[in-house]
């Protein structure tokens, strides 16, 4: 199968950190596309950038959708996920999404490590009918771009974090979330007494999970045009 | 005060149409500068066009937002409304929690009538916690666009759908959810027992209420650029 | 138009002090009527106190409420608010529930200073829906009675307080809740770095928001009669 | 032990009827102490009658408390309930609370068949975090005045109307709320598959349960004085 | 009455515990009837032994429903409880719902103090519609065991814990959780300052309650049959 | 890896069907080991027997956790899951869990559609976060002995309620729920017109997933011993 991991920002960096975590965490028969957004934030730091990712986000999809089998949304925030499953006619799954839905297969009690915007992980998290179920959130004193000046660094802070969450909180399975995390769970598992989980590799089988099920796509209505549109989003929208 | 209608779809039929409303809500010293986006959906009618239509609407408050005093979203999705909120500098309303936030100052069990889409105006309630007031969303047989070339006809829907939530949900009070509604409540109003109110007449209000207040903008943490975004929004995000 | 401002205690000080403020919030044709409660509690600190305070509002809506465009609850618990809009004829507003509701216009995380209380405020916030918003409530070491004695204090204990809340719970708007902070907020806001809002100033100008909008009274049934109620009760819920 | 019965209406008849039913369901030791209120609605029907009606359920305890082990508010609205307690110095059950605690430890889906006002008992559910368990609310088609002038019928259309919410909605418990129905439940049990309760009953138990409990009171703190309240009243509150 | 004390656990000790505290809090005319389990473990302390248990009282209950009037499951985790009213023909409470309902009658922010696992009792205050009402939960520093060996330690650790439940999370009522704080409540209770319940007293009482109502048990369908059960559990569900 | 199927009945019937399944669903180097439960019902139709089973399932896990890469519960209502994953030592997926977060991942209104118990599975959706995004459950006419006899007539029914999922409750995914359902989504997806899925096929892909990652299991700590207990379960809980 075919699987494009998208990144959606525009810094080529992450998306190759992504793919790598995506190979490693795939089975021989999956084939790993990466792609980054063609416009749009360098990094989404704030919710308009993740407003602005979102229509990129959606550009790549029409444009590749063609060629996928499944797609993984590379990006904490899950960016345009729902639209993005109404668009590509193909299993979409987000890294966060992916994460709380394994991580309440594994535990009851969810523990999540991250390098900010712990508000907008209480949102997904309600969205994702997880609020119940998530013992903390912990901020680590350390940025995404640490991850990779300073990786040993920022791997012994989640280590500590994350033993945290499970002492203070009461986690039972822990989530370190951020694209920049990805492929650091597990080296880092041996140094934390619950199972700790990434987006990216989870994200990952669950992408094949859905395509081995070939289900169908759900026909979505939309509006009778639009202007100043990729072609590729024209075409998959209103198709012409 | 000077209030900016910014239409999320292209179609420039509906922002004259919010516009007129709007202007019949205004006090006298306010306003009314109509936008229509400059890309995107001319109708927006799925999740897709609504996600993509949020980077245009940004884009139109980036463009003029330091001429604003206030700006109504005139869409009933409330498109990019948070986002909105941090990049403009001035208070932002949507027209949907406009009427969710008037309606809960009136009554205590809210109906809707709209053109469809109730899934969206159940995720807006939950999301504006109105969903334990909600008596029931009904959607009446007719599009928006009947709105423009049969209003007679669905003002009489309307007026009849209003008064079934009265009498089989309880309602004492119910909003007519779409932008194609504005100024409609007034005119039906005096078919339906409990109080009846639209978005862009009860948005146009709030943002004045608001806007006299002149309270302060919170400063926003962005990521470090962008690429392929308008100059407008280049420099509202970036500075430069 | 002409808005009552009923101060659910007996104390005419706290009156003065709500309608000066609310004075300052109205715009230009508004008429201020300061009512105080003819029997009850000076001031309601207890639920028994604040249950007894609600008859004694009641009889100022059924005393006062041919003369008035709209009613203002001046008192933090918004003391009988549900009950009063069955009886007055005209939109009303408590000063709590305008302050949720404006809070939810401006950001998404609120914080609330308060002298006293916090359980009450939480079981408002419920009510109305914006508990999932509530990012934190904080009592300050002063009374209500402070804030005319000494307001240098207050306002810098308040201020601090707020500034708590934004570093600490991460909110992005903050209450100041209890009429004694009437027309406070406007002092305090250049020290604070998000918008600082009281409830006052909010009611004065949803009230107006909804009087402009003439809607309709709602029937309410009541029962065959009373015994004991002043005349201006009896007159308004059973005709005679 | 001595149990207080107050009746938050002015009408006698009810006083009575509850007052018969709490004596066929106390053991033999429980004194019953019907209390009518001296001022208020004869009956409530609205929520302005039932605010009124709080003010003078706490006169009437504030009275009588010091020779009541335990008192129960008989009015399917609870009214006053949480102050009451706070005023009372021994234990005060609502029947309606009663009920929704004691079908609670019966089954798990419970119906609830009333006179009217389903929206107040919606509230209340809520209220006593019975929500969830909520099966359904049936308002059957007589008044609580024909429970006395009619009351075969009454019984009649109450079991039909209990069958259907077994099988209908599921139900395992059912709750005949409402002052009027006290005494009922035991005759019309026959016909109804499911255990059937009414608060009359089930309150005077619990009072006793917890009158037997000899538990302290919570000290509640008041302002500083009232005017125009009952001898009664303010000695309870101010202690003069 | 015949009252049955069931033991979730095999060690008698606590089974000996629970029957003289029942014996304490029950009314003259009502005999206690202590039963151990007769297989599981011996002390409860994690999932799988709670849910092997389950069975196990499940037994009991089959072997003794008979001459059963009501039945108390004498163990904090209300081992069974629904399985065990579907099977009993008679009313069954478990001590921690017990708690919880009594509570709920007394005040309106719980706290529950206990030998450990608190992830187990927001689960049931969850189930239990409670967790609105839950102040707060305190493990203290002590085992169930030394209850028995140093019960003036633990009682004094457990008045200091419920004080601090007052002060700090304003709890106006608190729950000894725990089977092995049976009757400890009433010694400690000159120490708090709010009342103090304990499950095994209130849900004797709650147990004479519920059997004096006289109630009519529902009929559960089961399977087909079953391999492997006590003769009293084959024909409890399958009649032979 | 070694799959472990356990069935939570004793018919040995379902757990062939449901292995049948699982090697459909499973990947080329997934071995499917079926396994019975030793005693308890033969099918669950009450809690009762749902605890009963509960105590056998567990038993089962003690006997073959050592040969297990991973567990499937094949018993929709995930008997024991939580216990289960404390005594397992691998992951362990129950076929409801599996079902709706695979949902979850496809789209945002599920539908279920069952033989029965519809509130056992609005107790699994709630248990399970899945509340929100429940968009109806249906009841068919038929058992899950029908499955059997007449899987013509059982395809066509679930068939026709899918739809109506679909069309009157919005549904964009729709479950199969229950075992006797196994591979059974596959044959009716033609004539659905939305994802179709079944919790056998989701729960052995889940169960691959969730081995392949190699997870620690977290130490749970058991209370001191137990007392006729299966060889396997006292050698799993205490060691010896």
């Amino acid at each position: 199968m075919r699987l494009l991991v998208i990144n959606a920002n525009t810094s080529s960096g992450v998306t190759e950190l992504c793919a790598a975590a995506a190979r490693r965490a795939a089975t021989p028969g999956t084939e790993i596309v990466p792609l980054t957004c063609a416009f749009g934030p360098t990094i989404i730091e704030s919710r308009v950038e993740n407003a602005i990712a979102a229509h990129a986000v959606l550009d790549q999809v029409a444009q590749h959708r063609e060629r996928a089998d499944a797609i993984l949304l590379a990006v904490s925030y899950d960016t345009a996920l729902a639209a993005a499953r109404d668009l590509a006619g193909c299993p979409v799954v987000g890294i966060t999404q992916a994460s709380f839905a394994t991580a309440a297969l594994i535990g009851s009690r969810i523990g999540l490590v991250t390098f900010g915007t712990p508000w907008l992980y209480r949102e997904l998290a309600d969205a994702y009918g997880a609020t119940a179920r998530l013992a903390g959130i912990e901020v680590i004193p350390a940025s995404a771009r640490d991850a990779y000046s300073d990786p040993d660094r920022v791997r012994q802070i989640a280590a500590q974090t994350a033993g945290r969450l499970v002492t203070q909180a009461e986690a039972d399975v822990v989530i370190l979330c951020g694209a920049a995390f990805a492929g650091m769970a597990q080296a880092i598992q041996p140094d934390v007494p619950v199972p700790l989980i990434d987006g990216v590799t989870c994200g990952t089988r669950l992408c094949e999970v859905l395509a081995a099920m070939h289900l169908p796509s759900r026909a979505v209505a939309t509006g009778p045009g639009g202007i100043g549109l990729s072609p590729a989003l024209t075409g998959a929208l209103y198709g012409h």
